[in-house]
């Protein structure tokens, strides 16, 4: 299980390194990208998701929990020859919030004096995580559980319906959900992508940075899983093309 | 036809809560994306056609009844093994109102708190169902006629001229019927797309919501049936490659 | 010789219809996209060509004539069986000229209102017709000639490089040349895009419309056909995988 | 090797003819896309990695010392048949900066009018050369290197995942990096597409421009450089679907 370890984290810093980049290019004063739209920062996680998956490509690229679980609850392997278990689902959340934390390391080294050179510190944390622009936890939880169901559902249809994309597909699913559902909660949609960068963030030495907004960041974790396991559930209902 | 019906419904649902979405992250004042912008409203709905016809491929995720009909009347199969009988169009139409109602309330569902804190509701409609920039009903039917003949003539000939490209060529499409034919009417192109959110706006409980602008409904029925109708007859005349 | 006629109609028209339509779109003070920016403009011929190609795939998706000078140059066939003869290229070059005319009239069709309601037609030509932003002829020549060796230089390069991208492949192409060859002229990069719409344009029965700029119009006509044949001719010396 | 010198400099001219189009056209004031914005800019620079790899199918498409050093490192061959030599690396890189300096005089030829037009020269500097939004040499260096390992890591990884996306995934993988970690240097990320259009620049006859930078001129050669290292060291030890 090295080996999906190694591809795990390796995919899920890739993707947490571009994801959060575009956070940090679009949010951060002083970058070129500073104030670049919505749709950019839906591009630049949809392109994520879309390096990640390749670097990932040994161990089925998941990169996020809600998927591994998603994918556990619908019967499926984890990968080809990788069966679905208990131990290694573990390693794959393992290698994905390592893989997270990683990647916003990384994040901060690449923007570390736009960091610096920031006055306001009250939109760093949202370079690293998600909050709510309305915050009431409920409905963020289930605004985070529709946008995971959406993820999850269509990449277990994507294994019944083979196109010539590999992962484009998802790619271009996570620019769609980020476009459409990401409005009310900046669409976390991965317990770990969330997760793995706050507790980073917590730890980075920034000068007069904000707090982690711990309060908020079970909802990124719990949403994501109800969503995904929805999705695994309602995949053993859906007619596939045989 | 329960498959057929199951797989049509949730195409739809899927594409209706994704197009919606990205309407109500654009639309609505306090999201993340809000004015985000023409580009992002093609993408929004390019990507949503993306989600909903992987998931309906048990069907050949029609989800529009111009669709449908289009590939009625140009002699086609519905789908490999489901002929085109009445029968099995009023499954498909049933599947794709009654999934665009579904669709419908989960955008409701995953923007809630955001509905409750619109000021001002003159653009909640918006969110569900299409209006015309200038009122004139019939080059609105025009519009709709053209844009619809457009996604339906293309979708007809993608059948002769495979590729890898899967769901994704009509996604790019339907960005690209956006851009270009979307601004005077904002491109309904299919009727339950208009007709079931209107239907479900209609009867949601949001407090101080405008009327559901009845006088406009029929627009994005007929248009889009004429103008699927006629990529179905100018169909039967193209030259198809060997 | 008729179905290649039908082809190359039917799919300028279309490359027309939703090209100069994202033109309306952008450029029409009343419609829903009205000032939606470069890159909107970039995606809508992009995937107007998308389209196009698409329709027009028995006839090889030419629907340019500095494209079929460059097949003719490099020693191509037009298609899978047509030889490339001067009459088959008069066949061509006609219906690229007639199907732009028609995909002219129909986004006239379609923004019907939108160009009646226009208070101020200075800008109702451009939806129709390309002008410079620099009035400079020899190097909007010079600008259009690059442009279109793009184009065609790499089109001929896709038929030695086989994806699975299909129509896809040109439309990026076009997306890219626009957004960055596009700033000194428009880029008509094709003679029957520029000229047919041209023509319409001058025989609509628009109340107020400024003149159709004939003193510019050789130059989107001239300019590609030296890029085209510039394209055709280095072709031959380029290596080949084989 | 004449073969790979032609098919070397061809790509790279393309790639810099619409990398830096996109720079011309979005920051010189009088184009039509002045102001186009960050991701036009993105899509600018993919879609010209799209046109260059197909042009320079033959080579394997490097385009950038980087991609050969990284290649190499890893132990590949430079494409089918071309072994990894110093020699041969030789003639990769003199293709690519030949063909970057070919493109950067097309680019100054196709906005010729636009340069010269340009009032205030301490932009232009920018459509051909890359520059730091913060001076901090180390730091932009660290930024560089992170940038182009994610670049080439991921295209050693394309190899052993193939699919249908031929040179569209590496073209999205760069809009993708732009749009993440192009905010702190304008990503470089590649020594030949930085150093042969500075080399025009310092050359050309524009009237009243500002100096070449030469103090900066080495950091888009050696983080690049690094990063290609890097990721074709860290290439031995990932693992590969077999």
């Amino acid at each position: 299980m090295g080996s999906v370890l190694f591809s795990e984290t390796m995919g899920t810093a890739l993707l947490v390194l571009l994801g959060c980049g575009v956070g940090a290019n679009v949010g951060l004063a002083t970058t070129k990208g500073y104030g670049g739209g919505w749709l950019l920062i839906n591009f630049g996680w949809g392109l994520a998701v879309f390096a990640g998956v390749y670097a990932a490509a040994y161990s089925g690229g998941h990169l996020n929990p809600a998927v591994t679980a998603g994918i556990w609850i619908a019967g499926n392997e984890f990968a080809p020859g990788i069966a679905a278990t208990p131990w290694h689902a573990l390693v794959y959340v393992a290698g994905q919030l390592l893989g997270a934390m990683l990647g916003a390391v990384l994040v901060y080294l690449a923007y570390k004096k736009h960091f610096d050179a920031e006055e306001d510190h009250s939109g760093t944390l949202g370079v690293f995580a998600t909050g709510p622009a309305l915050r009431t936890p409920n409905w963020n939880v289930v605004t985070e559980a529709i946008g995971t169901f959406v993820l999850v559902y269509v990449v277990l249809v994507f294994g019944n319906t083979p196109t010539g994309l590999g992962p484009l597909a998802v790619a271009l699913l996570v620019v769609g959900i980020g476009a459409s559902l990401g409005g009310p909660t900046g669409y976390a949609i991965n317990p770990a992508r969330d997760l793995g960068p706050r507790i980073v963030y917590a730890l980075l030495p920034m000068g007069r940075r904000q707090g982690a907004d711990w309060s908020y960041s079970w909802i990124p974790v719990v949403g994501p899983l109800i969503g995904g396991a929805m999705a695994g559930l309602l995949f053993h209902v859906t007619p596939v093309v045989t």
